[in-house]
């Protein structure tokens, strides 16, 4: 996900200096997507890069060029292990990018890859993973326009990382935004969460669980698409919930756009075994990264089309409406589960599933 | 650099599947931009995204958007040390990026900033690197756009690693390619060589040695907008020699346009403490990194405009004319030294000093 910048301050954004992060070191979380990594873009990043930001970030920084309004986005990608049921970096290095273009109301049209490789890694690992990339990128219909090379001493890197920036054209009939979200509108969720974040958990062997589960990595530009012609002039805002999974989304969302957002915890869809696993180990599936699904507002009018339009495309059966905007509580995310209880759910604090993608 | 495609056979760009990449693993080499650079390249990456590839690629990929030409590029920068005298790795992945776009004929308009950080990195440091990356831009003039931020464990990652998306707009007025280049052509350099890599490797500490040298990082995009000016319709090629140095790019010219590249040796501007320290170390001033040049062949009717143009620009004035395209010996750089001895210069083999970007 591109770091998203959404509460830029003016005053920071034109001084362009004015720092504030005193963490002594970087620690893991502030790579997780959650709290840590909001404190390092608003303090660092945002005073630093403001001066010259062209437009507030969410998933893609946009630009108009040639009476065109164009998407471009960059994504870091390290998960461990490399290959896992499912997918590999290979995968999540193409549909990450064009997921973040996507839901950018963008579609994509070429991609750079970037490749830091530890030296002493296999060629056949090599081989394979480029291979992955290739072919995901032919499933995703995007080309990969070229990309760069650069090869580290052993023990420098943990065999591969790749960084994959993507170019898109946004439909013209989107208008995106936080701030246009209103009370009354519904969320929409693409399919079951957790599957990637815990395929990977257990990919690494470190817990002594077995499930049938496989990475839900893929580019739900399919979907998106639809989405948009079926329901553009009610669709306000959307965002893929990779690191820090939907609870993380929908909190940024909440505190962006000054609302209540409230999900029905019966109507999340989510496969057995992520629900097992999450259960045995004290994880919440909320905050579980998802590599193949996306969230929607739409319009309360607009609902059931948008429904019916995911569900249309091959793999979005399981498409659901989960919640709703409110204007109370604001700016957090209420969990409503069945028989009347309620839980308030935060964004990811620290990271208990660190290099999930 | 961008990864340099320019022999894409076409049975192995349609079938997608010719792979002539057997090396067992992946060592240093590989990341040098010399002969096994090349070979990854064209015997993994261009046959298995040869299928997909838009357009031959240099230095950066061209698209057709809106009726303008747009140029996109990536870099991965892993210099060690983070920093240096004259920079850092935030000036470096600035100013290589824009180099890309620049000699591409394209003014850049945005970037996107990948950090990849070590868990353990001072807070100080990644400070000190994000201003530097900032300040960079603003000297460039042209805005972050955004970037992402991954986390690794301590003792996975060598500090940071920065990997920099461009965007840019060619100018109309240009039309490059190494196909275009013809016996009685001139080659310009921006100029002095060798100051960069040399500084880097002073910096390590490994060798003793005390010089006054600084990296030569700074954007070379003022330099071609001025060049472009004065002789757009002779302007035939341009190169940054990076990684591999002057005899690298010079070599890759040699071979895509089938001709014979010549170079004067005492032509070739270089300050004193470089030429020394590669006498001492036996290295090449030919095969060092630069940062802050760029080659260009333009026709002999517009050399003399061409290179008036360069030493008008501030920084321009040690730019040179330093050699010619002839027929002959074909596809080999031939460096012909006072007094009548010329050597054959080839592409880097090897790394001698690796990480230098």
């Amino acid at each position: 996900m591109l770091t998203s910048l959404p509460h830029l301050g003016t005053e920071e954004a034109q001084t362009g200096r004015v720092v504030r992060f005193s963490d002594y070191q970087i620690e893991m979380a502030h790579g997780a997507g959650g709290m840590a990594s909001r404190r390092l873009v608003e303090g660092l990043f945002a005073p630093l890069f403001g001066g010259t930001l062209l437009t507030p970030l969410t998933d893609a920084a946009t630009l108009e060029i040639g009476g065109m309004r164009l998407a471009m986005t960059a994504d870091g990608f390290v998960v461990r292990p490399l290959e896992f049921p499912g997918g590999s970096i290979g995968e999540l290095a193409v549909n990450g990018t064009v997921n973040d273009l996507a839901v950018s109301g963008a579609r994509p049209i070429g991609l750079l890859t970037t490749f830091v490789i530890e030296a002493g890694l296999p060629g056949a690992v090599l081989e394979r993973t480029t291979r992955a990339v290739a072919d995901a990128a032919r499933r995703a219909d995007v080309p990969i326009l070229g990309g760069d090379t650069k090869v580290v001493e052993h023990g420098k890197a943990d065999g591969l990382y790749i960084t994959t920036s993507g170019l898109g054209v946004v439909d013209a009939r989107v208008s995106l935004s936080a701030a246009s979200v209103r009370p009354g509108d519904v969320i929409l969720l693409s399919g079951p969460i957790g599957d990637h974040g815990i395929t990977v958990l257990l990919a690494r062997g470190d817990v002594d669980l077995d499930a049938s589960l496989r990475s839900d990595t893929r580019s739900v530009w399919p979907m998106v698409k639809r989405l948009i012609a079926a329901a553009a002039d009610g669709l306000r805002w959307m965002r893929d919930p990779t690191r820090g999974g939907v609870a993380t989304s929908l909190n940024e969302l909440a505190r962006d756009a000054s609302v209540g957002v409230v999900i029905f915890e019966d109507r999340v869809p989510m496969r057995a075994p992520v629900r097992g696993a999450c259960e045995l180990l004290g994880l919440d599936p909320l905050h579980i990264a998802n590599e193949g699904q996306f969230l929607a507002v739409v319009s309360s009018e607009r609902a059931e089309s948008a429904l019916a339009a995911l569900r249309s495309v091959p793999g979005g059966e399981e498409a659901a409406i989960i919640g709703e905007i409110r204007d109370s509580p604001a700016k957090t995310l209420l969990c409503l589960a069945p028989y009347g209880t309620a839980r308030l759910v935060d964004m990811l604090v620290g990271d208990p599933l660190p290099r999930i993608c």
